[in-house]
């Protein structure tokens, strides 16, 4: 069976999702395309084959009955609307990080997927597909490296682009790192403490840029994340779980070593989009071989939520310092123990 | 357009490329398979889906109307028959390597094929898609390490199977080097010179195994290959191509890094499997793409012929320890210049 | 000129320094030996040369007129009664970490010190002569990596001592991160705040270990600190300064890579003896060669109050999980701005 | 007790074995400097302390009553009449490497301390007490990986000196291999093959650089050798011993890494004076310690000889490209079995 997909946001992402899933994914086709910016819409709808459907308005994209399952990568403050009209339509629907632009409008999420009585909600959380990551958390469920202790994560984009604000370091970059802590330790976080440091002068002054958030989750596991979104050399996610017995890390990904100029070294990546490239495709795989068979995987829209709520959490938490708890509703049995 | 696929042969390496075709290749769909084991064969077809036919002649398969391209992936001594009757049906072939048992077998394959006066032949020389091997090919043609000069290649196997010939070192190991360094330095390698050294306990008597392989290019780059199919700690890859201004290596494929009991350590792969996983995917993908669009791709027929005629001056120059002339036949206007 | 030391202790640091001045410092030699153990001593003296005498007293090989230079590794409490009777004795002396037991006795030392108009102590920080620590500061002071913006520290033993107190990771281990912090940054810190997390099964309850330290320094730089004194696997000693342009990190040191057993690894080491081996030398060397010019060099007697302060306002800051600010007296004048 | 050492020689070895034995090795003292430049040997001499006593002949020097060890490190054809003077004087030598210009010449220093009777000279084979080669020699002798089967080595220097002559590719940079080789596996060179290569456009077209040599043991181990003495990027020393059951190579040395400019790098030495100043420091202090009991380490007068017999077979065998037999003397009982 050919799980036939429509796309809604034709942005940077969802441009890629096209691409990807007509060229490395197995069982899909893309044959619905919507964005607000029509121009660009049908570009891309163009460029993905010529059965490729345009619809101006994404609600009827999601209602198309010939789209099966519908990839969500429009602005954030659409996502709520989007992602409930796919629920609504009983259409499995992936929606790009964050779920959406409040804990507030997630929960709302949540709340219709409780009431339709079954998971439909994907967020789009891709690192839980990456093969690293994945290979991390298979040695720490192994007991490879004993119970978990500490952990320590580096978040670092080259340069942060024109449009953040102060509250998207935590919303859209550290959101990453709460998602990915959650799904390794298997535990809530609980508790945020955000330590302002020196500012980088290539950073603009309105985000206080970097600084480093410990988080302690549920089962008494201290985490410290640093969030750098204008690090200049680079894109780097690093990661290390520190065990009662040793240490796991996420390798460096590099495909070469050249020697040269006095120096031998591997690339750093340029941004997110090379580095998770392949995490990015076997997302869109497990979606479309979950969708196939009529059933869902990865992160829910509980976890959407639960990330959400702790960037809502550090926000408060860099006001003054000290400790902030964060506020989780009840989890719904749907979402499991 | 999904290009439907059938497969001759599911070993290991078909029932692979089945699993690859299904789970990870756009646009296309296995539709038939076949093999002279028809237990197997049969259980392979079911596995991939209830609509896929099994022949048990592969010639069936190839002429079969629903069938739009094929997969040779059956013994050696299969390759010639099989690949010809693809070229006469006018149906695009990927053929696992070696191309075919001889390089006389090969050369009657190029034969064919430039009588039916287009390329229809893939060789299953994956490695030309693995993402190091083309970032270091795109390192060298960009200029980053100047002119070659030398290379260094390190071909390890944990151990070799039971079945290993004392030919073999050279037919089926050594020949992936081969292709690779050819189409590295694009560049024929004309001359050989096969280097015993003392043998390991580990290795069955008869393969005299490892040894070192010193080859020359037609434009003077020599390049030494150490093949060891019994190195016992894993299967390692290497290369080095050393330039006129540095020099560019294969990373270590590695996901994570363990510090535990004293060392810090990455894991080496068991089998070529693993460690080509992605190359054997983006081989398949990139064949669909070129046989969805008309075109061929990748290791030609002549690549094929070029591999083993090198493999066979080896076995020659094993003899008595001095360099062997690799003759080739004259290259086919087809194959470019 | 050769110095002539007198070495005060001969425990396992004690009998180290001794060897290393015998084997590998230029332009000293042993000569007196004191040890309140003394079978223990005189062991160490015979084993030094047939020349070295053994004082009883610490005090009369202080005052012994054939000794040139002391080098003090007794116990901690007795390090204040030791270094300032070579203070007043006009002899430079080496004085193991922490300086003193407390940072009052230190305090007093750095009095004595003051009072005497010269410096004469060294601080046993010997981190500062790790070539990979002195290139990491190179590195920064250099501009390669920008001004600093934030600090990463590991400091992990395999396993803590039977006599370990729930200060001493603190003050003896964590004193190391603290000494080298205010050294790489040239700033010192004025503010700390302890974070707990799940102690490991293996270590001693009292412990609480490992745990998270953050620091912060007059320059507003803020530094984390993992001390985790039972991390089973290795002593580990990790550095990242993280500047406006890129990072520089302490390399592993490793002499050779094995491949074997399916991983490729290096060694870590077992314990600081041998990590720090050439740190110790160069250490000796450095201090000798100054005590040759009458000079001194390193870390002076405000280096090794400063860094246990923090020590003991992380003792505060550990009872309730809120910042502490570190009080430090005035700086003398001798000891620079 | 004190060495007290003349070094014969003060251009850039010379001069370096002066300061490292007055800054970094105990027991000994430079007490006397010989060189044929007067004004440089002066300037060395002053520098090293006020003491040091200036011979413009350097067999006055080994003559001198208060010399008691020599180092010799003038010019490769003054080496055996040095060597030769200081048996005859009954003082240990330290002789930099190649030991003599010629085969027969270091025979001849051979012959001279067999007549003597005892070992007096060491030759300056330094990387023996590399901390990485040692350890590496270390792993093979323990079993770590397995009887030897192969041994990769790479030598690069950055630049060759613009007075290298053809021949000095072999008996100045690659016998540092041909020692390091024979000591590693414990067993003498017996043939060797030159295989050349495309040249560098960088070199001197008389240098034909680089090169591979193919070695053979007695004991039938093949070891490969690139040579490359412009190699632009940096000095590079490589060498991976390969065994039954997995392999132990050099680790990059390296003390810091740096993330910066979109890559991760380490940095590569520039010269051998940075990569094995630590190896010159422990061959120097072993060398010392040995003279002070009276008795000889590191490589033998044999052993310098065997080095350039094997840079001369490798002169020989470049002529035809066809594999060349070492001729060596009969081994005198004086250097064992």
């Amino acid at each position: 069976m050919t799980v036939r997909v429509g796309v809604v946001g034709t942005g940077v992402m969802g441009a890629d999702h096209v691409r990807t899933l007509t060229g490395g994914v197995a069982g899909a086709r893309v044959v619905a395309v919507s964005d607000a910016d029509q121009g660009r819409g049908r570009a891309v709808a163009a460029e993905a084959g010529d059965e490729v459907v345009f619809h101006a308005d994404p609600v009827d994209l999601i209602g198309d009955a010939g789209v099966d399952a519908v990839v969500v990568a429009s602005p954030d403050h659409t996502h709520e609307a989007l992602a409930t009209a796919c629920v609504e339509a009983g259409k499995p629907v992936l929606c790009e990080k964050p779920l959406a632009a409040t804990a507030a409008d997630c929960l709302r999420i949540v709340a219709h997927e409780v009431a339709k009585g079954r998971r439909l909600v994907q967020a789009g959380y891709m690192r839980r597909f990456d093969p690293s990551y994945v290979d991390m958390k298979r040695a720490l469920d192994a007991g490879s490296i004993g119970d978990p202790v500490l952990v320590h994560c580096v978040h670092r984009n080259a340069r942060a682009l024109h449009f953040f604000t102060p509250e998207m370091p935590f919303t859209s970059a550290a959101v990453h790192e709460f998602d990915v802590v959650r799904w390794l330790l298997s535990s809530e976080i609980v508790r945020v403490t955000v330590h302002r440091t020196r500012s980088s002068s290539r950073a603009a002054a309105r985000l206080a840029d970097p600084r480093l958030l410990v988080l302690e989750t549920a089962a008494g596991v201290t985490v410290d994340v640093e969030v750098f979104v204008n690090a200049q050399y680079g894109y780097d996610v690093r990661c290390e779980l520190v065990g009662e017995l040793g240490t796991v890390s996420l390798a460096l990904p590099s495909t070469t070593v050249v020697r040269a100029g006095g120096a031998e070294g591997v690339a750093v990546h340029a941004d997110f989009r090379t580095r998770f490239a392949e995490a990015y495709r076997l997302q869109l795989q497990a979606w479309v071989d979950a969708a196939a068979r009529g059933e869902a995987c990865g992160p829910s829209a509980w976890d959407g939520y639960a990330a959400t709520a702790v960037a809502e959490a550090c926000l408060r938490a860099q006001e003054d310092g000290t400790p902030v708890e964060v506020e989780l509703a009840d989890k719904p049995a749907l979402y499991g123990t």
